[in-house]
């Protein structure tokens, strides 16, 4: 690519995570300064990610830092997010993402500090996310007194290897005793993917609520939600 | 009817439609591009429904499909929505009902879910819906896999002959582990049952949640409510 | 008092009764067209409410009905609520208040469904109730199947009367199966009142599910904070 | 200071002061008159807090009441929020602290309701409270009934000294059968941390109910958190 040509790519990209940042304030996802969105570009070459404790009311598409894969800054003049540690180590072991979202919402903060994974329970969740929402096991004291934000993603990583959980099918995890992280195609697309699991949190914690021995909905149901909407042979939407 | 005739009234159609969509955002009843709403012709020729998947914000009456009573599209650029097959079946069934909205609204689908039928447990459901609003049971492995959509429908229109309900008393069903069908005498009035059914389904959870043993609203409270609203007695509203 | 002079407050309090009709709405205590605020004039003659059934939108001061205290109509043209007659009673039996306030608002009506009186578990539910809110008995079944709204009212005064409550201090009451019934001195404080009671019932439920075995705050807790607002020590607020 | 200068201080203070009490409304801390925020100037000689009673709608910066530190109004026409006494012997005690917020927030009153500490179930909580907010001792009938609102601040700063709390790490308490205090470096501060406070109860009120034997957070990730964003070695945010 021309150099050129990478600067606009790069700008439509800044401008693409701060509309996704704003959008967490319009979904009700975030409190004060509290998420970030990133994404990377298709060349897998730079990091577009929010400042670090930036209010969403003064924020602008130049407010965003850009950095190269390891993290160093390319261009801003803010600090990006102290969660960049974490979005870096996602995007090398997910080659599949484009966009990551970390939020404090509420009702999937409530499942990651219960130390609870999120079972399926209606058509719903299999809509999107196709089975259980994992909660990784606790960080040690030694991963989190040293690169925490790093382990938080190799904590991450090693749950989705562990489970043999297809990190495109399950697009979001919660991490225990702190949040959810969610990912997607593009950056509008990972923070609809925040919303819908913030959804889905509070149905499956009102349904348990309701009925303490509700069972996840059958796999055959899942099964046909899920491919109803993704694969080869969806057939809800206008397709591409 | 004239072509002229038939051609004006799919249009105010359409346009009632598309209205009662948006009010489905304004009640609060969707999450992105959830949730359709349809209508048949006073004629039971014509079907206007949603398009499936597109965004509240960018829809407009021309957004609308219509099709014939096979489902055969007869107007619009767009594909009705996916779950157009369950509405045919039902409009066939329930020759009374004029609109059909089906949502994943928070509390409803909470119920439906839980698998639990709703209970009356005081005036406010019984204005509006007289007796239990049914939950389906589950659609068989073998219902889900071929003609899910339409099987859903059947399901329905079972769990009301079965239980020997009648659909203008009770214009709602909860779909089992899916989510709340609602229905009435026109676009507007579907979504107002819709956000009813929501508001005595929030209120039924609570009742339930704050005393265990609740009862049920006794028949005579239920008969006096309803029928103050409904039939050649009611006295509530401004009459025709 | 002369005609003029009558007419003239007769349109003020026709004014105030319809905004406070639309503060329902703005603090979220009514859905579509429920509810209803009256209010009576000073000298107990004529009755100003709510039409019946007529939606919050459409509404203007014009729209309110008068009636004398028998519930003739003697201005308007349109029909008045169908609670009408259970205004009227109150308005006979606690010549003290000024305006009266129906709604099927979330948190009061799950008390009323729950059939619980609401006890006093904090200051901020004292600074306004000097003691437990009361849930009526329910009616029986001839008292609701002939002059059903004339038997609420009755009911609500037979339970103040049996209690020993006085309306005053208690400016509410949850009516059994149904929901709140709120006053005040004058439309804009019943309607206050009203938002008070459904946060004073949100916070009694979340209390108690916090804690099962939760005491209602000590008397002279409530004695101080009820007496610190009202009567002739009453320091709060910028006096008269 | 001059005498210019002292003024120029207080009319910005006014405005902070007057500003942060409208986002108690903004944040939806507040009902109706309910809550107060109060400021102190930088050299412990002004109090600068809001009037008792007085409308959100209707204040302006003017309206703001300044009085010295025993509690002697020297400029403003209302009278001084009630709970000024408490407001003066917390700066009295906490000289740390510059400016007090009292609001009676749902999630915090219903802990306080419940006379229930507010334990640290995750990092939302850890990134700006240092451990358990505690809830107060219930005061005596005696205290009640004399100088209530001093003896108030009195049953606080007790709390603290008795547990050994440092009032910077915790800047909230609860308030026995009553509801929070919060407090902060400025009015802003002041505010985002009675937020802040509201959203981690309602946190820990639903972790709670959905896993009853919920630990909280280990010392090491409440640790990192907190100092992640706190004391010299913070690396959140923009710096200074």
């Amino acid at each position: 690519m021309t150099e050129r040509k990478v600067f606009k790519l790069l700008e439509t990209l800044k401008k693409e995570v701060y509309e996704a940042n704003l959008l967490l304030v319009k979904y009700d996802l975030v409190t004060l300064t509290w998420g970030n969105v990133s994404a990377i570009t298709s060349d897998n070459k730079f990091i577009v990610i929010k400042p670090s404790g930036v209010s969403y009311d003064t924020m602008t598409p130049a407010s965003m830092v850009i950095t190269d894969i390891t993290g160093k800054i390319v261009e801003g003049n803010l600090k990006p997010s102290s969660d960049l540690p974490t979005h870096l180590e996602l995007y090398k072991n997910f080659p599949q993402i484009s966009s990551i979202v970390h939020t404090h919402s509420l009702w999937a903060t409530v499942y990651a500090q219960a130390e609870e994974d999120l079972p399926c329970y209606g058509t719903t969740h299999a809509d999107t996310f196709y089975g259980t929402v994992p909660c990784t096991r606790a960080l040690t004291k030694n991963e989190i007194m040293e690169a925490y934000e790093l382990n938080t993603s190799r904590v991450i990583c090693e749950t989705f290897r562990d489970r043999g959980i297809d990190p495109t099918q399950i697009p979001a995890v919660l991490v225990n005793k702190h949040g959810p992280f969610v990912w997607g195609d593009n950056p509008r697309k990972s923070v609809e993917n925040a919303l819908i699991l913030e959804e889905i949190c509070h149905m499956a914690y009102l349904t348990r609520s309701l009925r303490q021995d509700v069972e996840p909905a059958p796999q055959y149901l899942q099964d046909k939600h899920y491919w109803r909407k993704h694969g080869d042979a969806a057939y809800y939407g206008q397709g591409k």
